[in-house]
This record gives structure tokens, sequence and C-alpha cells, in this order.
């Protein structure tokens, strides 16, 4: 209560400076104050800080993300570059929210999005994969007013190769396109990889042309949907390049410093890059689309580790007229390994790729998954093993669409009636057919779909 | 001599730091002691240091730029956005050169030029208004063997009002499109007068149309000649757009910082701006002139003030493997109050606008250009007025074209026998027809022949 107490008193402070537009630097200082006490609160209550609610008034919290234990995390790295924590449960992801200042997709937001979309929620909604969000409520209160929204997502092609986690927040984009019937752009960084990697502008461009391939296998309706990459659409569209200007007028290399951590080292190509990763956020960087309107409300799907680009964003685009984008944050899609990291294309073995055979993908499982199983089958059966560290069972969150089996495997394995060999082979044979059915929906992909896709266009969409 | 052997010494150190690959620091330091030598060195002796010719054997060197005192100059400052000295004479140019390590145009490299060309030099060229360069000698062997090289210059477009001083650098380039028969290219930085000024994207975009009407009435050739405004462009060429990644990936910030001042507090475009003014410097990024060619040579006329940009550009260009563009640098114009500063489009007393009348030519000399008379008709009779400060000949040295009336009248100045308000009538005279006849070329500039020279197309050009 004495920490409610303080956290009300702080907000007002926040919220004081604010108005009497105090120096930055002051605010931000009691803005980081607000977020420090936020976190003790959590710590202490197990509740999260709601203004006007005392701790004993709020709902009690169930917390279905992977990652809930509210210990550890403070050391959690979690950038567009850089993912990673010492916790074998992944990222603390509670925390995240709070750093990052988004909200968390209670069990109400969920309910929401069924009872506005008429579908059963997707089994990343239903079980906190996409956890995270920015301002989804106003999304769904214009839908219901009939103000459509567009989605935005996007991929950094640093290499032909791409993943299963990389899968993430395609299939689920795909899913939002389908149940809201609303037009979609992907953005292909391909200049942004050639500015990060050690990579030819050339190969960064093929492999967002061969990226974009992987991703139309994902079922995305050609009338719906636009992929760009960097390098051919801002040479395409003065649109675009002029919202890049804009954003770019409107940040200064201070906020960079802040927000992505540059340095004085870093190219300026880096430096001013955020800029087009945000241009996309705003409708009329797509004319052929929205016909030059500028207030078409965005919603972007993507990895937490991205959001740094979007409160960016967020931040310039009442600045310059535009209306800020809402955002859904999924969690990290764990390496072979752990937790502790993310899938990575840059080390084979962390990775199950789209384009691995059925006896590889049993192979990596088989000799890389780490297991939360124990030592001996005798140990096993007696303790049961531990499903919140199991990479297998993980995986199975992500891929096995029917929660009654989940849970039953859970509780299997928890009690040791499932054994870690038989945990494998469920997700095996969970992963086996969806990427076979992926390389062959991939094979129907020819160079003419990609040009369609890839070709500034109309899209069927009614504003 | 002891200067001289002290600056052989230096030089050779300079070059055993750099064959050492010592720290980046310490070469710096000692390349500043080489130029505050060849400073001395220059105003001891009144002639530029040269490696292995001790000062008794130097020829003696004339100089005609408009200000050679050797004197002040010190606190000149001179960037892409701020000329100023505190010498009535103006800026120093052969400190500047120093500075800035480019090359003084010798007069064995305008007769070269007339030699190659076979066109007696341009005004601008015969008094020293274009002053200094880089690697012109390595244009004009290329060119004697029949390798050709493009031209490339620009405007910032920051208003409608274009003033006198606006033509001198498109005065220049167009007698070497014509003398050298080879296509140009003009950039309008559009996107940078928005990032800098308190400008709206769309005004800054009419100004650059505007501006290339006044380009235009100075008779480029419309099939040898591309206009271009940067928000136009960007988006209408993935090429051009290949480039600026390519450079901005290879500038850090702590690079520009250095070379334009920029702080942590300016924006991301500024900082990120220079690779654009670079780009057209390199010949794919025009493919539709060259062919995706990337050798074709460049050579940018231009005032020095842009110099900055085009040290970053060499610097980069053999580390993306392009040649480095070579440059013609000339004097600024003065304002009318006097040499101190240049003339500038946003204070209209320092300015006569292309769009001024008779008139109004007529009263703001009369008015407003600062004389090196003397105080009264008795005085300037017996003691001579002071051409080296007068605007009024400052003018007519850009102006008038004929040498041995120009001699004339600075003997004449000079002695007492012509007075100030004589002077001013010649200038006015010179300068009211001229200013007349580009308002009638002007006038026939309509929309469809702008849109025919800002249309990317091939030019008439063989490589």
């Amino acid at each position: 209560m004495e920490l409610y107490e303080k956290l009300t008193a702080q907000g007002e402070e926040v919220r004081g400076l604010k108005t009497a537009k105090a120096e930055k630097a002051e605010v931000d200082a009691a803005v980081q104050m607000l977020l420090k006490l936020k976190v003790d609160y959590k710590h202490t209550t197990g509740q999260d800080y709601k203004a006007g609610c005392p701790p004993s008034e709020n709902a009690a919290i169930t917390d279905n993300g992977p990652a809930a234990d509210g210990e550890g995390g403070g050391d959690d790295t979690v950038d567009p570059w850089n993912v990673s924590t010492t916790n074998a449960k992944g990222v603390d992801y509670d925390k995240l929210i709070v750093r990052f200042g988004s909200s968390k997709i209670e069990k109400e937001l969920v309910d929401r999005v069924e009872k506005v979309s008429g579908q059963k929620p997707h089994r990343f909604l239903r079980r906190g994969i996409f956890f995270s969000h920015r301002d989804m409520n106003q999304v769904l209160d214009a839908y219901e007013k009939q103000k459509s929204f567009y989605l935005y997502t996007g991929r950094g092609p640093s290499s032909e190769a791409m993943h299963v986690g990389h899968l993430i927040p395609f299939i689920f984009t795909k899913w939002l396109q389908d149940v809201f019937d609303i037009p979609l752009v992907i953005q292909l960084t391909d200049d942004e990889k050639y500015l990060w990697k050690d990579l030819s502008l050339e190969d960064c461009h093929r492999f967002a042309v061969e990226n974009a391939k992987d991703i139309i296998a994902c079922g995305f309706d050609v009338n719906k949907t636009f992929i760009f990459s960097d390098l051919e659409y801002m040479g395409a569209s003065p649109d675009f390049y002029r919202n890049v200007v804009k954003i770019q007028k409107h940040v200064t290399f201070n906020q960079v410093k802040g927000i992505f951590g540059f340095t004085d080292s870093d190219c300026i190509g880096k430096i001013s890059f955020p800029a087009i990763q945000a241009a996309p956020s705003f409708s009329n960087s797509f004319p052929q689309i929205f016909g030059g309107r500028k207030d078409v409300q965005c919603l972007i799907p993507c990895a937490i580790d991205q959001d740094p680009y979007f409160r960016m964003t967020r931040d310039v685009a009442p600045r310059i007229g535009y209306p800020k984008p809402a955002l859904l944050h999924s969690t990290f899609f764990p390496a072979l390994q752990g937790a502790q990291t993310k899938m990575s294309a840059s080390d084979a073995n962390t990775s199950i790729f789209l384009t691995d055979t059925p006896k590889q993908i049993k192979n990596k499982i088989n000799k890389h998954a780490f297991s939360g199983g124990k030592d001996t089958v005798e140990e096993h059966r007696k303790h049961g093993g531990n499903a919140d560290v199991d990479v297998s069972f993980m995986y199975l969150t992500f891929f096995l669409e029917d929660d009654e089996q989940l849970e039953k495997i859970k509780q299997d394995y928890t009690s040791g009636n499932l054994l870690t060999g038989e945990l494998k082979k469920l997700l095996i044979e969970t992963l086996q057919p969806m990427i076979t059915q992926h390389q062959e929906r991939r094979k129907q992909v020819t160079d003419e779909t990609v040009k369609q896709f890839m070709t500034p266009r109309p899209l069927n969409f009614k504003i």
C-alpha cells in the first residue's frame, strides 16, 4: 500500500512536469523512477499497478506468458540486434512490458478480438505468444465503427535461409489479415542488412526476393498484400521518401543514441535507418493503396525486439500530423539449445530451417533440443520433467493447434508419464508435415508470383 | 630557407606516419603542423611551397584572386551554411586552399583548358573567380585521350527568389558544357532545404521547380542536361538510392561531425544528408544517361563552401570502387554591403534578384553597393579609389566580358579619374540588360520545358 501511494505520487509528479513543459532530462528521470516503482510494485504484489486501483482491489492477474517467474530478467538484453537472458525460461516479458512501457495482452483483450472478429483467437493470442500491445483497443474501437486499418510487418533479409522462428509474425499476420479482411504491407529491409552486415547490396536484395517466396508461401492474399524491398521501393515511390525525410527531420542523433545505443563511430546509414523502418507505419507512404490518405490506422504485429523502432515512430507521428501505429508484440522463438537466446539463422545448430528435410528435423530435435527432463528414465518417472525450460514443449506451444492435447502433454511431461524422447517425437511429428507443406507451397511460388506481390499497385481495400 | 627545410622535414614526417599506419590523431596533428608551416611559408616568401623547389627557384606567383593580401583571413568562416570574414576584400582564398587542401588554378592550368578545349578561357577562369581545383589536370589528361567526363552542379532551393550570385556556377557550367560538349546533371536539394529550414516539403519542392526555370534560362542544352529534385529523383531511381546507401555505409557520424560540425542535437536527416549530395558524383546514379557505367569521370563546378561535401565524397569513392570526382571551386559573390559576406537571398537589401526591375537594380546599386571611393570628389580625384574593396568593381569583374575595359576601369578608379557614381553607372549598365535578358529567357521556359529537363531519360552522350 505504501508502494501504491508512492507510485500514485510519482505518477502525478510526471504529469505535473509534462504539463509544466519541464526539461526533458528532468521528465525522463521522473519517468525512470516511476517505471522502477512499477517493477517494485509488481514484485511485491504480484499485480500490475493500475492508477486508482489500490492493490487489494486489483483483480488477480494470471500470467500465461512463457516466462512469468517474476525473478531474474534484470540482465535481459533485448534490442533489435541482440536478445539474451540468463534465465532458461527465457526473457522476463513482464519486466520488458514495464521497461518498454507497453501494455500486457490480458484475457479481456483476447476476448474482445474474438468478439470483434467473430473468430476463435489464434493460438498465439490464446497462449500469450503475442503478449503485449500498444493501442490495440483503439484499433478495435475504430473497427467496430467501420473504420478499417492496415497491417504492417517485415523482415531483415540477412540470408537466403529462413527458420521456423521467422514464420511467427507471418503466421499471425496472415491470421489477422484473414479475420479482419484488411490490406497488409511487408517491408524487406535489404538496405538495413547491407548497412549492418558484411554483405553486398546485390546479395541483400537477392535474399529479400528469396525470403519473399517463403513469406508468400505462408498463404497471403495477393489482392490484399504488398511486399516491398527498401532498395526497390525507395527508388519507386517519392511519397515513401518524403515520409522518410519527414521522420528524419523530427528525430535527433541524441534520440536514436538513447533508443538504439548508436555511437559516434556508427555509420550515418545506421543512424538514419530507423526512419526507413518507421515510414511504412504511415498510410500515405503507399498512395497506390490508400490513395494519398494519411489517416488510415496501422497495426504492426512483430517480435518485441522491434519495438524500439516503433516507440520512436509513435513519438514522431503526432509531430508530423499522422496517427500513431498500434502494435502487437510477440515473444521470441527460442534456440534449440534453450530459451536464453532466440533462434538464429547464422548458427545452423540452433535452428530448424524451412529447407530442412524430415530427417534433418528429426536429428536436430533429438540431438540439440534442450530437454527439461531428468537424467534417467527412473528419475524422470519419479520427479517428472520441467516443461517451462523444455524447448520441445515450447515449440509445441507455438505449433500444436489443439489446446487440450497441449495441456495433456504438459501434465504428462510434468508428472513423468511422458519421457523426453516421446515429447520430442510429438514435436517431430508436428514439425515435419508443417515444414514439408511449407516447402510444397514455396515450390508453387514462381518469379512471376513474387513480381505480382512486389509491384506497387492498388489493393482490394475499402476504407 | 629555414622555413623551407622545416616544411620538407614535416612533409617527410607526415609521409612516415602514414606509411607506418600511425594513429589517426597523430597523423592529423602532423598534417595540421604541415599546413601551418605552408601558410607561414606563403606569408614569408609570397610563394607557394613546392617540394623539391627551394624558395629561390620558385617562379614568382601572380595572384589574380579577389583577396590575395596574405594578411587576415585567419578568422574566415567558410562552410556550406556560413561564409564570413572581417576582411573587406573578402575571404582569404589562398589560406582556404591550404586549409581545404585543394590546388590553386595557376595560369598554366588556364592555358591548358584553352589548349584542350580550343576556346578562349571563360572570364571566370581568366580572372581567378574559379580559383581552386581538385584533379582538373587528370580530367584534361583523360579528355585528351578521348575519355569524356560529365558535369555535376546544383542548388539548394530555399526560396523562389534567386539572385545574380546564384548564377555564377551555372554561367560557368554552361560554358564548360558548351566547350567540352558533355552531359550535365543538376541537383536541386529540396530535401536538404526541408531539413535545414522551417519550410514544408511542398514549398521546398515548389522552389526547386521555380529555380529550375531560372537555371534553364541560363541556356542549357536540353539534350545534354538532366535537372532533378531529390524529393522526386530519389523516389524514381533505385540506382540513386543504392549509391546513397553505399555512401552512408562508409561514412561515420564522427566523420560528418568533423567535416560539417554536426552535433548530437542535429536531426538524423541532416546527419545522413551529405550522402545525398555525394551520390550524383558517381555516374551509375544515372543509369538512364550512362547505361549503368560506374567509371565515367565527374567534374563538379561549385562555390568553394560546398567543398566539404566533396572532400567527403572523394574520401569514400575509392572505398566503394568509384572514381573520385574532380572539382573547380569559385569564390563567393559578395553582398552589396561588402565582401565580408556573400550575397544572400534571405536579406533583400544585400541582393540583386533575377526578378528585379532595371529601376530596382539602379536604386540598389546606388544606395547599397559598398564603395571603395573617397568621401569627397576632391579627395577621390587626389588619392583615387580602392577597387579591391569596391563592390561595384567586384561585380564588374564577374560580369564585364572585356578584359581591357575592366583593366582601364580599375586604373581610372584607382587613379581618381573615375568617380564612384560613374563606376556604379557602368555596373548598372552592365547588369540591367543582363537581368532583363534573363527575365525574357525565363518567360520562354514553360512547364513543359521544365518537365523535359527533369524527366530521367537518355542524354546525347558518347562515352
